[in-house]
């Protein structure tokens, strides 16, 4: 396949373009280095080294037929340029199998700071993919959008959580209001509700419906991954720690080799799907070579298991200890407004039914992460892990 | 109350600020005058003659404590802007009462028309009304927001619609997979699943859930009115007729007087809820005098009734009749992708709890709707009435 891998330069696209190369597919990348940017701003940086963009070129090119990278943002301008960029790489219509679209604003944190960062991230990221839609309308109508959603797009319903859409055992008894009569109403199809809680997740909520809404109505095929909080490393990707742009499990890995006390925010009792990143890129490669119909809007939850934060620092205590390090662990008031102690059971069979093989020792997993980086612990800048983005409505 | 008015120049907002000052209320206009530019832009014009800003804004000074219009946009830029400019009208925090929100791009066609056209209609609506949010929570964040949203954001599911959230008599049954029991789920009160027909219908559904989530994460409280196809005319508001901006029924009235053919789009078995404008004003101060608890998100349908295109057509015939005038239908194919027989049972019982008294003779508010505009029929200009964008993927 011919596949486009918008954010190729991120955590997750860097280490999918090569493994997707190895795999013998074509690639074109596009990034235009906003998160190193970013993540310079903040005074922090990746904890375990990454190359310069042309040096990780270089070296795509020795992995197989990498057709070169667009350096472009993915934003609400005109999409002449970029569609101009894509045609030089593969300049016929309906020559790009799929395209995966990693490439948006990933901080819950970063969209709350401010009502500045909140606009910016729904501008960059919603606009940006309703962009891309009429791109793919105009030059691939035919091509698979993989675009990286987030389980925490449904919050913490009081009910199980299914794949997208309401599923069709369930079954919606409305009352008619003029007859008295109780009507059966078939809700099963209609997208699943959203409950969530940032304007970073209310980003990929509008993404869904604008995606939905270009299946229907133009006949483009998408998956929409709700992707659950990845950990770990892979094949050379970048390693954040900071509060904005680091995921749980990497920031306690950091704070546990420093000998920091591992930050919990809140009570811990906090349960969320996880998944190390190797196991993102299984999946994503997985969704790529089984595309949906034309015109079919797919939902895949995407994550290895669901934990507890508290479940999950006990594993980075207990993989510190087998270092010889002593880690302990503090509560913090939670900055996000989130439930605490909440029922969480969401769905994630479909890509176990395509052939997912997961990893399930994860505490294996943060063993290795806590080995890998431990090296780096002197180049840690301890001031960019605590937070500072109040999410409430007063400050203080 | 001290009520800012968003769109206080517009079709609904005109009319709406005229009676709220009636009612003893204080009020603010804020305009950008956006709407008598893009129907200039179209080649348009309102058919009925409407005054000049500064003209009513005197006008508005005569009925009750109008205190002042702020010339100002709503979009994505700095809220510093906006906030001083409301600062200057209403200095001390929390002096506002409540801010009716009717400012956004209205028109479905227009955002389906390009890519551009969609982006700029995503970028006004949703970023606007973030940043209203993030103003409301600095300056007045017990305020309550009355916002215009559409009927259109339900779509036409088959099963019955209730106002915004799922009924709590709507009992859902998801299989556990893990444990083989089925476990009864409760998905009541969350947002009812919403399948909106275009991109301009989409950024009311973004709007919905960024809305939702002030209310739930800080404590702001709000109104969203899913409103259905307003029609009518009401204390010398403007009235459009174009294919942009121009409702259906007022588009069947402007095509009868001028002896051309109403255009139904396809069958006309589509149904929508439809109101006159006055029924409208009438639901808005309903809202407004009878605000929800701080931190609670309220949805409104708010229409009338429900009627096929098919019937509101035949009535429009027949009120031409009563003109002297033969008005005949003609089915054109529909440029929209949409349902064209359909299942349509929307609830509207909440707005009739609160003191709702409905227009029910709409045969006599089209009748009177023809007889006001037939002394206009020689300033309409026809080539705006016939639609030219087309909504599916390939035009032709």
């Amino acid at each position: 396949m011919k596949i486009l891998v918008l954010g190729s330069d991120g955590y997750i696209g860097y280490p999918l373009t090569q493994h997707l190369l190895k795999e013998g597919h074509q690639v074109i990348g596009l990034d235009n280095y906003s998160r190193r940017g970013r993540v310079s701003y903040l005074g922090s940086n990746s904890l375990t080294p990454i190359k310069e963009p042309d040096i990780r070129t270089k070296y795509l090119n020795t992995l197989g037929e990498y057709l070169g990278t667009i350096q472009h943002t993915l934003n609400e301008h005109s999409i002449d340029g970029l569609k101009n960029a894509i045609r030089k790489f593969s300049p016929s219509n309906n020559s790009i199998d799929a395209i995966v679209h990693l490439a948006e604003q990933p901080s819950a944190p970063w969209s709350m700071f401010n009502a500045q960062q909140a606009v910016i991230t729904q501008r960059e990221n919603v606009l940006g993919t309703l962009n891309l839609l009429w791109i793919m309308k105009e030059i691939c109508p035919e091509a698979h959008l993989v675009k990286l959603g987030t389980m925490g797009e449904y919050g913490t319903p009081t009910c199980d959580i299914p794949e997208g859409v309401i599923p069709e055992d369930c079954i919606g008894n409305i009352q008619d209001e003029d007859h008295g009569s109780v009507a059966e109403c078939p809700m099963s199809n209609l997208l699943f509700p959203r409950t969530p809680g940032s304007f970073y997740h209310l980003t990929k909520v509008h993404d869904t419906y604008n995606i939905h809404f270009a299946c229907r109505n133009w006949g483009l095929r998408s998956t929409d991954i709700m992707q659950g909080v990845l950990f770990g490393l892979e094949s050379g990707t970048r390693f954040d720690y900071d509060e904005y742009f680091g995921t749980a499990i990497n920031r306690f890995c950091v704070q546990a080799i420093i000998g920091m006390p591992l930050t919990i925010y809140g009570l811990g009792q906090q349960t969320r799907g996880f998944l190390p990143l190797k196991d993102s890129i299984q999946c994503l490669i997985i969704a790529l070579e089984n595309p949906p119909e034309l015109g079919e809007y797919r939902t895949l939850n995407q994550f290895e298991n669901i934990y507890s934060i508290n479940e999950l620092a006990n594993m980075v205590c207990r993989g510190a200890k087998q270092l010889g390090i002593h880690a302990s662990i503090s509560h913090i008031p939670n900055p996000r407004k989130e439930a605490e102690e909440h029922y969480y059971n969401p769905d994630h069979q479909k890509l176990f039914d395509l052939g997912y093989i997961p990893t399930t020792n994860i505490q294996g997993e943060i063993n290795n992460l806590l080995e890998t980086i431990l090296p780096y612990k002197d180049q840690v800048i301890k001031d960019v892990i605590m937070p500072k983005t109040n999410w409430r409505l007063t400050n203080g």
